[in-house]
């Protein structure tokens, strides 16, 4: 990496000091349109500026830099993460997405194309509890109905944005379909599975798509101590064989990652047999049609779990979302990039969601995860290695340089 | 049952009238030494006067109706059960047992030896989270600590006793080890066996001997979208191992009874794989070797389950309460009587404790389970038949003349 040494320091001191900028002393918050996260956005316009870049910025605190190219009428390419936090996180999550695009300019200098550095103001969606904000408003989906949503204190989103924003010299900034060369994205990989190999960065094949359920199995309370086994109609021991049979499809088939986080019982007395088990499942896989075949399986086995036991089952979904597969063609050139620092061509499907979700509503996309320290992310112990973060710096430059 | 159809007529109209007297006009409460507890043993005093008693109460408000015997040096024999209820309860759990053995004496008119029929003040320990306070007092067990358990006003049970108690005329009267000839209780058998059975009354074999675990197991939490499952470490899963471990064991051995009956799971949050599950475990047993060896059997699996998930299980016995087996002569010869009357020697253990269980500490005790409608009891909708009691009644009444 000797041609970009100091591009690498700057790099590691950049996510020091915009971790140090907080809303909550001792810890880092930066929620959307706080005044650490518009500060921080200042701050990080500043570096595009030394970059030579020209820079924007729109109401809502998402910012801009943009490095002209040799051939200005090439479509742009775009890179960036998201500035904001959750509450007491980790300093790399997003961050080192916008400031690892920045220090790979600064090891290119100008290219044949325009690149535009995006430093997104909500990924989180900590405040009004809907995510994408920054990059869904870059793309053109901040609806009338998303303007309706309000914070806690019962602020909507549009009225933040007129009051709160970010006005002086504010532009509004927006990609339209197949106007730009693609978004790339780097990101830690919120996971353990790079460490678990050993390996410091890979492509990302698809953010995958969820499922969300919450299920019922309702049976009959009954006393613990007078009612034998053979009596029983015990909604937790039905909820048991559930949560079985869900790790049992998810670790035959290796793609799906599947969970029941949450679960209660009723009464929930230690001397009464339960007659009520609630609990929640998450339920996600890279590829959508198996994702739905997959969970028509677990729900059938559930029914015959619930049949078995003369339990009545309900189930509820909550939430679905597609999987965003990340462009093929645009993600073997970054694999290119990839296999030269890393003599491996990996991907790994992303189980967390992150703006190219939205960015791959208009461009093709590719992702790059680097490894952290235990999996562990939004917790402040979050860690990626200077040596972890330089191969990324790697891949990326020299995949600037080759496109 | 000719010759005692008045004594049963009678027995159904005072389960209604005690069943009215109560606390919380709507619905039926009598705890220990309240208002309508009192009134409720005011009431059967009376009755048992009118079946020719000699009758007492103590401070705490049990009383005891003495019916001489022909020959009064002969050692008395004691019948009955608590005059107390649960909050909202049923009005036969309990007040049955009082109320038959007065209408057993009453079809037999005075016997050889003496009768002894006990109304204890307080079996189900409502408030003062101590079961037994009635039956306790009598057989001379509740000693110094106890009289410092307080209710939830702060009011200590010695403080009850001196201030609240039924003072006027009350004497104390006390049970010695051998003095009797054994204590005989029907109760409400508060499961659905004699129903499944379709049998109106059996004896009891023993009160199950009872172990209460507090369980934890501790995993790891991790994101649920990022952390592939061969990298999980989730203490739910375990948990539902042990679950189902335990539903297996009671299954596979008859005589057992086991509950989880309490289940909470950390963080508790949809996406969040569980760090950490705790659960409790009811576990009861007829024979209390078995019940050991048993519960040994199953800490072992849970043992083996963390060990194979790679999870840290810690245990704690929150409490065990020894077997009380009923004494096999006695609880024969109401064999004998039972037979007459059903065709069949049934026993079952019992799963819930009664004030047998203390009785029998001095003296042989029997019990009679009378089936109840759906299980159902510390319930407004408990139901005994008028033919399931007029069973019981003729089963004592014979054994009353047997003796």
């Amino acid at each position: 990496m000797d041609d970009f040494d100091p591009a690498l320091e700057r790099l590691l001191s950049r996510i020091e000091e915009l971790g140090a900028i907080t809303d909550t002393p001792g810890s880092l918050t930066r929620t959307f349109l706080s005044p650490a996260n518009l500060q921080a956005a200042r701050q990080v316009t500043a570096w595009m500026k030394e970059a030579g870049m020209h820079t924007e910025h729109d109401t809502g605190g998402t910012i801009r830099g943009i490095l002209p190219g040799a051939n200005p009428s090439l479509p742009p390419l775009l890179l960036g993460s998201h500035l904001d936090t959750v509450i007491d996180a980790g300093k790399y999550d997003g961050a080192l997405g916008v400031l690892i695009a920045l220090a790979a300019l600064e090891a290119t200098g100008p290219l044949d194309f325009p690149v535009h550095v995006l430093g997104f103001s909500d990924e989180e969606g900590v405040r009004f509890h809907a995510t994408y904000l920054g990059s869904r408003a870059c793309v053109g989906q901040l609806g009338e109905k998303m303007l309706e949503i309000r914070d806690a204190a019962g602020i909507s989103l549009g009225e933040a944005l007129t009051r709160e924003g970010w006005h002086e010299g504010a532009t509004s900034f927006s990609y339209e379909n197949s106007r730009s060369k693609g978004y790339v994205e780097v990101h830690i990989e919120q996971g353990r599975v790079l460490e678990e190999l050993d390996e410091a960065a890979c492509a990302v094949s698809a953010i995958c798509g969820q499922s969300r359920l919450a299920i019922t199995l309702l049976g009959q309370a009954d006393h613990a101590g007078t009612t034998p086994m053979e009596l029983r109609r015990d909604a937790l021991t039905g909820a048991a064989e559930c949560v079985l049979a869900v790790e049992k499809l998810a670790r035959e088939n290796p793609e799906l990652v599947a969970t029941v986080g949450k679960l209660d019982v009723r009464p929930g007395a230690s001397n009464a047999i339960p007659g009520e088990a609630r609990f929640t499942l998450d339920f996600r896989h890279p590829v959508d049609v198996s994702r739905e075949k997959l969970l028509g399986e677990l729900l059938a086995e559930f029914s015959r779990i619930a049949e078995s036991r003369t339990l009545q089952l309900a189930w509820d979904l909550v939430q679905a979302n597609a999987a965003v597969p990340c462009d093929p063609p645009f993600t073997d050139q970054l694999l290119d990039s990839a296999e030269k620092a890393t003599g491996l061509r990996r991907t790994l499907p992303s189980g967390a969601g992150h703006d190219a979700v939205m960015m791959a509503t208009v461009m093709p996309v590719a992702m790059l995860f680097v490894r952290c320290r235990g999996g562990l992310s939004h917790h402040p112990e979050e860690y990626a290695s200077p040596r972890d973060i330089a191969v990324a710096l790697r891949v990326l430059v020299d995949f600037l340089r080759s496109l």
